[in-house]
């Protein structure tokens, strides 16, 4: 996959193969059973494995959108740069339909549109060879971005620790290496041996089919469990920390992240372990005061009735709750690790310091 | 089902229909897709519904046992007490083979025999009635318990309370009412109209499939979450009482239930909510000091991997850690409810009171 900095077991699920012109994407549908890499040509099938969720994770779907960005306008037969702006708009805007609901999709399509308006007076060859850079630096950001909260996340760690993990904020979630399981992976490389257990994550198992295949894969001792014994194997002392990732956390701290992720945070704090939070800073939304405004999403009842099974596991017409999301008290968390740098109580000053810091390198 | 002091839709799970020779058993590995009443006449269809778990819940079993035995002997050709002495020990012995390790099987069987002991002189007609009684008698006192762990469990409910429960400790697992469950059915009776929340209760989904179904079905209000959502009901408000079962109490009120259990009562405690256990006081074991004396049965991995599954939902070889039961510490205990009134902390003081209180009744 044109990387040697990481171990070689580790996956990437998106990267470029410029010189053939194709997209290759570790098809997430088909885990755990199956590990397929899409070779991706046609624009048709880019949208589609955005579309099916071939690739999932915002990080992964912006990287998947740069990428097909700049293959999508390299296919152009252009000859000028106005002649190219029709088609990078067309491009765009099949892009966009692909997930209209996809923050980071459109946060990707609107960054290399800036970059190509900067590029205006260059010849399309010089255009394309922009536009590639850019999708190359969307990738190797969040790479850099999750190294980073990797390094800070691993100085809190000792090895040979259990580590408990809830949903998938991992490697084939972002550019490489993941969030909350950055630590991991870098320990790994240091010898560190970790003793990972990874929560099912009922109704979608993303803990199963996605944390628990990428750290087998990569070689990691994990240890899957449902999501109701995380209470006994901190009591059993099999845990000196969880790692999360998050999708939003609020100025104060609270922190939305998968269902379920609240009740491991009072456990933990019940159980006298650490809670931490693995958050780049372009989740960490400063006008968004506390977890009081964070709107929780409900999601189909079939998820938890029949989604997955042979037949249905629950009574035709009973009631369903499925709220996808909780928010985790702030005061349930011991830092929030950031790739500037690790946030503690209280968080309303420290996160506000770490969008002041300079990135680190 | 020959029983009218409940509502017509209540289900009972184990009845003799003694005019017809024929034991009368709920098919549960059916649900919660099919309703399915067995009419076993065959001592062999009595011993394949207990191997195959077509009955389950410690009671249930031990009510199909003595209603198997009785109906074993009243088959009997046998014109003596001495004959038919020999074929009572052939079909208690084969009863016995279909489930090795349930307990309430064999002290069920164990019960049968005391009787048919006692009744060495008298006419085969007066021992096979005699034997009817028993079996009867096993039957009525199960629901005389859960009836009043029932009514003392309701005197500390209101109505209109959101209620959680975990695993099933419900009408089908007993002779009626259940233990936990036995206050909503006894309340429903009332206008109590509660609002139960079912955990589903990975990995076997007895939550899902039992309990959501039992209330479903009598037209009580239940809700149906994964088991990671308990802290997110509990926080929005929604739950005002946990309702629980258990496998045992050790004598300082440590309690061994259903994988997940613990986690619920800390959640409880974190949230203000009341955690009460129900509990016959043949499940309190004073030989047992405490939690750590019970000993955590490992169940096999694909119960989490594969179980129910079209195909499996982890990666194959991860390794999988899988306890069936945990011990919620007596610390996390509002209250156990036992068949002859509501035992407070200190447990080992109040647990001790109970067993020398005479039967309410």
């Amino acid at each position: 996959m044109g990387d040697n900095n990481m171990t070689a077991t580790m996956i990437q699920s998106v990267t470029l193969d410029d010189a053939n012109d194709t997209l290759v994407i570790l098809d997430q549908t088909l885990l755990p059973n199956e590990k397929v890499f899409l070779q991706l040509k046609e624009l048709k099938d880019i949208w589609d494995a955005i579309y099916h969720l071939k690739v999932r994770g915002a990080p992964a779907i912006g990287i998947a959108a740069g990428y097909g960005m700049y293959l999508g306008v390299k296919a152009s037969a252009a000859a000028t740069y106005e002649e190219m702006a029709d088609d990078f708009k067309r491009v765009k805007e099949y892009l966009g339909s692909s997930r209209p609901t996809a923050v980071n999709l459109f946060w990707a399509l609107d960054r290399m549109e800036a970059r190509f308006m900067q590029e205006q007076g260059k010849s399309v060859s010089e255009i394309k060879e922009a536009l590639r850079q850019e999708s190359e630096a969307i990738r190797a950001e969040d790479e850099q971005v999750c190294e980073q909260i990797g390094e800070y996340a691993l100085s809190l760690l000792q090895p040979g620790w259990g580590i408990l993990t809830h949903c998938n904020a991992g490697a084939i979630a972002t550019a490489k290496y993941g969030t909350a399981l950055a630590p991991i992976y870098l320990g790994e490389e240091q010898g560190y041996r970790f003793k990972v257990y990874a929560d099912e994550t009922r109704p979608l198992l993303q803990g199963a089919r996605l944390t628990a295949w990428e750290l087998h894969e990569a070689g990691i001792d994990v240890t899957l469990i449902c999501d109701n014994m995380s209470s006994i194997v901190m009591k059993e002392g099999k845990i000196q920390a969880v790692l999360v990732g998050c999708d939003r956390v609020a100025a104060n701290g609270d922190t939305a992240n998968k269902i379920g992720t609240s009740a491991v945070a009072i456990l933990a704090k019940h159980y006298g372990i650490p809670f931490y939070v693995c958050a780049p800073l372009s989740t960490v939304d400063l006008q968004c005061a506390t977890g009081d405004d964070i709107h929780i999403e409900l999601r189909p009842d079939e998820e938890i009735t029949s989604k997955w099974y042979e037949k249905p596991m629950a009574p035709e017409g009973v009631n369903v709750y499925n709220p996808c999301f909780d928010v985790t008290d702030h005061e349930h968390i011991t830092a929030i690790i950031t790739q500037n740098g690790i946030a503690y109580p209280p968080f309303a000053d420290s996160l506000l310091a770490m969008f002041a810091k300079k990135d680190k390198e």
